[in-house]
């Protein structure tokens, strides 16, 4: 019954409840900082009546722009639960405002709701398009030229000698391409460093992640990936196309860009969080669509990682959504390459097509798949550790902008170093034949007519490299070039995974699988001589191969398995890859998680998985919650909501609403409070004024997302005294557990309804406690049992 | 704000609150029933100490059986509301019991739960997978002995005149084996009939259907749509196996058979409503991938109709169990087609592959695809208005087995002479090709070497025809075959559906459009002569009109496109299939409803719809509620339990639990109260005898799911007067909603966590109402705004 380790110390919990009055269950605001406060502010005087006209927009230096400034603070111990992390208010608040509205709305109203969502879905999904494109075209373009200007070079000097300058050229162009990738996410934009999946994965767990759905993080992502893609590191563009999509959704959505100043008085109605978040799994959904040409997977994808509820109608229009973002970017490459009206060529990654006969797969080929994902499993936890280290490593030391640009260059170079001498040493020399017509084969030192087929893998963008191993014939790699290939790249994509560039780790992980899988296949025909052609097809072991890889290092299994069939436009492979990616899965889970969830730890952000922990049936709510608890009246004075409000120490975000004799009677934001307060929405006001304007929806929408802080918000001596009623704009109906509820039941309810607030109640209905997300992230099952986390406000 | 149409009359619902003190919000048992019973049983001696040995099993005279004998009261008002339709009990009952049993499992207890659930997950793909097999090869054994039988006849007669005795024995042929299909499912098994996905749909739904998953219902199911599939009438087998996948989950994972008599003592773990709904998720989905060979679409198919709280792990069972499925199939068919190991031709149906070039299509082919997604949408809406009045029809008159018997063997006569008229009058011949050689070419009046095309089409499994309008060549049909057997399957396919024999509606949809479509692209051939080249493959708008068909009966989008898709064995139609069926929903929906749809609705089931409707805003859980509510206090005499019980005219099921004065403090199911009272869990006896067996959670697991009624459970007038303490078995942390809770939200909260009740408190926690799945399910959208279905008897 007693399987948890001690558990840790509640001074920090006793921190998060601040000075508040630790004896007393209510707190309706505590004499000590409202005096203090009265004092620093004393001098101002009152203005009754006085309509703050001030643009909220304005004058924002909100938490989330403080939080900039010290992206390097990541704490490095994975048993830390990080404070600054939000959660979404995903609950809908149904006040009396907001259930006015819904009541005059006809049905009608609602209809166009609903064609206002598909609308918002599709535009989703064509922009999505759109950004592949760019990105496919960019990269194309450039990794062209650049290939073709090294290979013009290479060529000249192979005769004369003095490849070295060739190496130098390829070295300098890589490592300048990166560096303008690096300095415009490690200066500019440091969250739009790497794939993005972690941080849409937590967005979409319900947790605000600061900045992270901007304009301008989309901008730097969409250059920095085509940077990082042209220099010639081991990294692809998929991942940050799912970050892309999140982006343009929850901008479409919004009908407005805080960034750019601009609102186009549209869809004010989805500016909550509820709506957002909706649409963000959308956009997401899009870009994994996108780019893998999956629109399926890119639906389960969203499901996978975020959905909590599942609705009919938002998985359809999520599905709407990546159906527009596959065809227009299928349409608008079908231009491009000049085969207009074509749509059969979709997704940015491209596998080409498994057909005909060589797709069929036979029995006795099932534990050789099994074994392939056992070997994929490992190699993945391999990678995971690794890269685990490296990041514990780059948290400690490689935190100035400056350093890590300088780390990203070092890799670019050492990549078209490491890529030069492979090629180099290489003399694995193949026949020239038709179908490498648009690929960039080096001679070397091959004769005529022929290409040095180390070449083929490592100077070319990975996609190609990865299409070269699933399809071209059987002798097109000898095993050692595989061999050495599989060994490079992987440790070139391990160091390269984390980097401050915007670079995704599905294509380098297809890679290293396929190579290994490739030479599995070979290695097979090898040892079984006289049944060679059994084994004739050693493509299909590198796409069996690639598929163990990267389900060992992500382990994703559903969305994973449609993604790769979509992409490889043949349903026949669902099978062997599902049995390949569970049992990937489960070999990797065995040693460490993947890859996302360890960068995510790493963060601490307070995650929160499907389910509570299995053995912690015996923790109940009165345990879990947060207590005492923050209550205001419902109607309250202003001085203390804003000595509330003001309290550094505690930062709460919901407070219970109660009425004497402290029986609950509702929940409050801190962000409603606010607008209130910068409103001045007091009783007395609204008494000597008849003419005030009543506070409307709309105006809570203006404001959102980036709710001013309380030190903005100007509140005179005589203003304090004044009283505020909130029981127009509290929720009136706060979901609520009693204190006995188990630990497992609150989770469900929680995680289900994706809450941000749990009232806890006594019998009596009085407030006891509060449960929030980190209330419950901090349980998690260890190599020991129940585990606690600490709380830490880095 | 008041656009609802007025009330209809609380008369039925006082009903059901009953007899019990109508004045009184809080009824702890009413004195009056009370009385009545003491004297009825007056007789019987009190014996104290005497332990029921009775085994639950065998007395059982319960409610699910007693419906068996009046399945023909449907009521044909879909305005109505069935009472007789009770909820699962998908809300854990985190009662002390079952939290003891919670806490003392260790991390590995649960593990090997979990591990088991994999297992019972694969064997149920496994069994599934063999049912799938077994009915495919009896019916292709069957169907081909029936097919050459009269062949053969009629080649004989065609020469020598007199082919009215070949139709008079394909007609006698048919309704025979018909008769069969009927008589089992009308005199054994009325559940059996149909497809079963509209039982399936509700059981996800979270509705407890009598019967439904039973054994007997699969035997009849199995070899009814044998019957009805040999019999030639225009149904699939597809359907049923989902309904097949349902019961063998129910069965497997409840580790015994309750017809049989036979208890393995396993999975004891998963004999409750919980664990068996989302086994037999996996079980529908596994359903659903035998049928389609499509793993991914079942999983879809499952989630689609029955999810609620996503649950990743479980989303990966399903899918598990749908692989293995397909694969079991795929497996077994292999061997009987006698090409052991080749496992590429997946699923009860096959499609054929589209391979090829002949899959492309092109930009201005969209259009045309959304033409024909509103055909499909106006077609489909047709059929199940005609079906619709049908089924009213046969309610009325048809609801003898009998006659449902005789209806269906004329249906098979009548299908068996329309197909021989239009095969006989039929004047297009065909070159006969070798790619024939496995079906059943008739040569009739053509020449030598050719065959009649109006008899593939109509002397075949509808399965072969569908195959053979996907990929025979351009010219195999002339446009007035074509049209012809539009119409007629039409007809016959719409006369079909609802009989009495187990057939689904899934392939005779597809065969109609696929018939039409391929007119549509033969017709654009003709209208546009010079660029025929272009519309070269009426195959392909063969595909794209069976999916604007099956669209416009069934409604399904997600689930249905990645069906069609792994079924075609080809992802490049996903985006015009999806928009064909977005279009065909959209259109049909705006006259009618699915076909599930319609005849759930006509069942007056109360299924609950993925959100409240959303003009609902202004009703709250206090209107909502059922009220007044029949409380039972926390030690609680032993008669009032049983007059509680007893109570006919109520029959409620769940009791919340209360301390005086009034609070709420837990919530009883009457399947416990019932086991409590069979075991005589009495205070006064618990304290007379030291050695009294404790109640466990076994003896819960052991009556699960057959309750036996109150009726069969002896309590003398001495126990009567006994206590009950009610504290270790009620659930003491139920879900509660203020009164002022607006339906939407309600619902949300209802949906999500998937409750059966929902207890109304006021701001002292008292209860003061309880929301069940009928107070919800009531309220619907009808033309003029939001409506309230009556609540009846039936």
């Amino acid at each position: 019954m007693a399987n948890i380790t001690k558990k840790v110390s509640w001074s920090s919990r006793a921190d998060e409840s601040g000075a508040a009055g630790e004896g007393t269950p209510l707190l309706n605001g505590s004499e000590q900082p409202r005096l203090s406060r009265q004092q620093s502010e004393g001098g101002s005087i009152f203005q009754i009546g006085r309509l703050s006209t001030v643009d909220l927009e304005e004058e924002i230096t909100s938490d989330e722009d403080s939080i900039k400034g010290r992206p390097k603070e990541i704490p490095h111990n994975e048993k830390l639960l990080s404070l600054k992390y939000e959660s979404l208010d995903y609950d809908n608040i149904e006040n009396q405002l907001f259930l006015e509205e819904e009541r005059r709305m006809s049905y009608l109203g609602f209809r166009c709701l609903e064609i206002s969502r598909w609308v918002v879905c599709g535009w989703i999904g064509f922009l999505t398009g759109l950004i592949a494109c760019f990105i496919d075209i960019a990269v194309e373009e450039l990794a062209g030229f650049k290939y073709q200007v090294v290979k013009e070079n290479i060529e000249k000097f192979t005769e004369v000698g003095g490849l070295s300058i060739s190496l130098l050229l390829w070295a300098v162009l890589n490592a300048a391409i990166v560096m303008v990738g690096a300095i415009i996410v490690a200066y500019f934009e440091p969250i739009a460093a790497g794939s993005g999946i972690p941080q849409i994965k937590c967005y979409l767990n319900g947790i605000k992640i600061p900045r992270v759905v901007r304009l301008k993080t989309l901008v730097v992502k969409v250059c920095g990936v085509i940077c990082s893609v042209v220099g010639g590191l081991a990294v692809g563009k998929e991942g940050p196309m799912i970050h892309s999509g999140a982006v343009v959704a929850a901008g479409v959505s919004q009908g407005r860009s805080t960034s750019l100043k601009k609102d186009f008085k549209i869809f004010e109605y989805f500016r909550r969080d509820t709506e957002k978040r909706d649409f963000v799994s959308a956009g997401a959904a899009a870009g994994v669509s996108a780019a893998f040409g999956a629109p399926v997977g890119g639906v389960l994808f969203s499901l996978e990682e975020g959905a909590s509820f599942w609705n009919q109608m938002l998985t359809w229009r999520i599905f709407f959504a990546s159906m527009i973002s596959t065809f227009t970017l299928n349409f608008f490459l079908s231009i491009y390459h000049k085969n207009t009206g074509d749509l059969s060529s979709p997704g940015l990654i491209n596998f080409g097509r498994f057909e005909g006969d060589s797709v069929a797969y036979n029995l006795y080929e099932i534990p050789l798949f099994i074994l392939m994902g056992a070997i994929g499993g490992l190699l993945g936890a391999l990678f995971n550790i690794l890269n685990y280290w490296l990041t514990i490593f780059r948290i400690r030391y490689v935190h100035r902008p400056c350093l890590q640009v300088m780390e990203a260059m070092l890799v670019a170079a050492v990549t078209a170093t490491v890529s030069f001498t492979m090629i180099y040493f290489s003399n694995d020399c193949q026949p020239l034949g038709p179908e490498h017509a648009e690929e960039y084969p080096l001679q070397l030192f091959c004769a005529d007519g022929e290409y040095n087929s180390m070449a083929t893998a490592f100077f070319n963008t990975p996609e190609r490299s990865v299409r070269s191993l699933f399809h071209n014939q059987a002798g097109t790699y000898n095993p050692l070039t595989l061999g050495l290939f599989t060994l490079t790249y992987f440790f070139l994509a391990c160091w390269t995974y984390g980097l401050a560039v915007s670079a995704g780790v599905f294509i380098p992980s297809l890679l290293i699988g396929a190579a290994w899988g490739r030479l599995f296949g070979i290695l097979l025909a090898y040892i079984t001589p006289n049944s060679a052609a059994k084994w004739a097809d050693p493509g299909k072991y590198a796409l069996i191969g690639a598929a163990a890889q990267l389900g060992g290092i992500v382990r994703m299994t559903l969305s994973l398995t449609v993604i790769m069939v979509e992409a490889t436009g043949n349903v026949t492979y669902g099978f062997p890859i599902m049995l390949v990616l569970m049992t990937a899965k489960i070999v990797g889970d065995y040693i460490v998680e993947g890859l996302y969830d360890i960068h995510i730890k790493l963060q601490s952000v307070p995650f929160l998985h499907w389910e509570a922990p299995a053995t912690s049936h015996w923790l109940t709510a009165r345990e879990v919650m947060s207590s005492p608890v923050t209550c205001l009246n419902r109607i309250e004075k202003v001085g203390t909501i804003v000595d509330t409000l003001s309290n550094t120490s505690t930062k709460h975000n919901g407070f219970p609403v109660v009425v004497q004799p402290a029986k609950l009677c509702g929940l409050i934001l801190r962000s409603q409070l606010i607008v209130l307060l910068k409103h001045k929405v007091f009783v007395e006001l609204a008494r000597s004024r008849l003419t005030h304007r009543k506070l409307q929806l709309k105006d809570f929408r203006d404001a959102y997302p980036r709710f001013p802080p309380i030190q903005s918000i100007h509140v005179s001596q005589d203003e304090r005294e004044c009283m505020m009623d909130l029981t127009e704009f509290m929720n009136p109906t706060p979901y609520t557990v009693p204190q006995e509820t188990s630990l497992p039941r609150v989770f469900k309810l929680f995680r289900a309804l994706g809450l941000r607030h749990l009232v806890v109640v006594d019998d009596e209905n009085r407030v006891v406690g509060l449960v929030t997300r980190k209330d419950l992230a901090r349980y998690h099952l260890g190599k020991h049992g129940l585990e606690e986390l600490q709380l830490a406000q880095t």
